[in-house]
């Protein structure tokens, strides 16, 4: 594939996106305004879109329909919108900037951005349990389980509690990894896995594969992270950069220095490469994206 | 219906809540320890469960199985209780008792609190979407539909942001009304219908009967809740009393007297008991529990 055709491919994800995300969360004009207002700031106009990304290169794997994978990605990006809010509040990171522009309890109130966090949540309940035309109910019942399950305690809470409990301690790697699998990966992984879903039902082994495929990424994409927060300044970056240092807690970068965690982003993409080799070109999108994540770390 | 068997059936269904609420939380020793345990002590040991009583009362009507009831009322006592969790928080009431005991901030830290609350929502949605076996999938892809709505913005957290944003002003009774017909009623509406979809499908107008009594109910709870705040002290409440109106906050005692407050829930209860007339002996427990309610502020 061109990298001219995967640019604009992944352009042509980002507005779909940003068109289904302003389609679906509440009209400002509408009383309450403020935790309407709010929850439009924080999910609006910004961020890279990986989670809508991956979910739509997987539905074409699988030719799901453009309209459900909409749904889908933005299910996903409001689950992500959600926890950077609540990330940011003072009781947790306490960050004044993200995606370039002043957070959510900075840009509204406390009350309304935990509020805001809340409703985005159940939001994405909402859009992902809201019938869709020609997939199955049991399907679509599997894919607000499966997001469940990748959001909560068992996922993406879930690691965050770890990340807690774990600043200012020496963690080894094996912890750091089930920290990030859980903290990032959980919705990485489940963004390829509930994309997937809404095509063809995969064989039990085509299923293992693009599994292992989405949990080696969710990883890269957390040591990427980890690189990118050690390397760039914070206008770059659009929020702010070094904040793990500062903040005592363990990176990749802190664990295995910037050398080896680059090295390791690449090893894992490989690993993701070689469980996509029994799909062809009907992965073509998936690799090109993969390797678009990692490379932003070289 | 015997008084003694309403206060039997009461206590059982208190206790299977609690029974089921604590195997479906998670593991408090497993990692990460201190989040378990704060959505654990969010969640267990305290409260009317009134949600999980309606839910199962509605779904002895249409003959539901006492353990898909069980699910449904853990989901709702989740949300519940992850709303609690937030709501007392600084940011918000900056509350300090609930159910008797120091709440979750207090008992934890926000940082913990924050995700507590975020991962027991999850797990609500989690519990509801897990397959019952015999009920169709569809039925249940409508119940996440329904408690995701009576939730969200346009339900439980949509109230709660009318509320923030009402703090001081002078609300008229419509506009009262709509603020808990959201904040409270949303979910205590949903508890009605969720168990009644547990068992079997209603007519139209069976469903729109049942409705009309559980949107009753749900304003008769608050305007009860509004007369306990006023009337009681801080040791019988098991939060802390009289902070509505220490807050400034609107109530339908402040905006209509305690008498007259009184009245207006027998009234509301006589309404939703005329909605009930067509389901004869079906209805029993439900106009018990009902009568319940609202007897709480006599």
């Amino acid at each position: 594939m061109a990298p001219d055709s995967f640019t604009g491919w992944m352009t042509a994800i980002q507005q779909r996106t940003e068109a289904a995300l302003d389609s679906l969360l509440p009209d400002p004009a509408r009383a309450p305004a403020a935790l309407h207002e709010a929850m439009r700031y924080a999910t609006l106009g910004g961020g890279k879109r990986v989670r809508a990304l991956l979910a739509h290169a997987a539905g074409e794997l699988t030719g799901a329909k453009p309209e459900h994978l909409d749904r889908i990605a933005a299910a996903l990006e409001m689950i992500h919108a959600y926890s950077l809010v609540h990330d940011d509040m003072p009781a947790m990171d306490n960050d004044t900037l993200r995606r370039g522009k002043p957070t959510c309890h900075i840009a509204f109130d406390e009350a309304t951005a935990l509020l805001a966090g809340d409703a985005l949540q159940t939001l994405a309940f909402e859009v992902i349990a809201d019938p869709m035309d020609g997939i199955a109910p049991s399907v679509q019942l599997a894919m607000v389980s499966r997001l469940a399950r990748a959001s909560g305690h068992a996922g993406m809470c879930g690691g965050q509690g770890i990340d807690l409990s774990s600043v200012g301690k020496a963690l080894s790697q094996p912890e750091l990894e089930y920290m990030h699998l859980l903290k990032t990966g959980a919705l990485i992984r489940a963004s390829v896995v509930l994309g997937a879903m809404g095509g063809r039902t995969l064989a039990t082994d085509e299923a293992a594969s693009l599994d292992h495929f989405a949990k080696r990424m969710g990883l890269a994409f957390q040591v990427v992270d980890d690189v990118l927060d050690c390397e760039a300044d914070t206008a770059t970056l659009g929020k702010t950069a070094g904040k793990d240092a500062a903040n005592d807690k363990p990176t990749y970068v802190s664990l295995m220095g910037l050398g080896q965690a680059r090295q390791f982003a690449r090893d894992l993409r490989d690993d993701a490469f070689a469980a996509l080799q029994r799909f062809g070109d009907d992965a073509s999108r998936l690799r090109a994206l993969a390797d678009y994540i990692v490379a932003r770390s070289f």
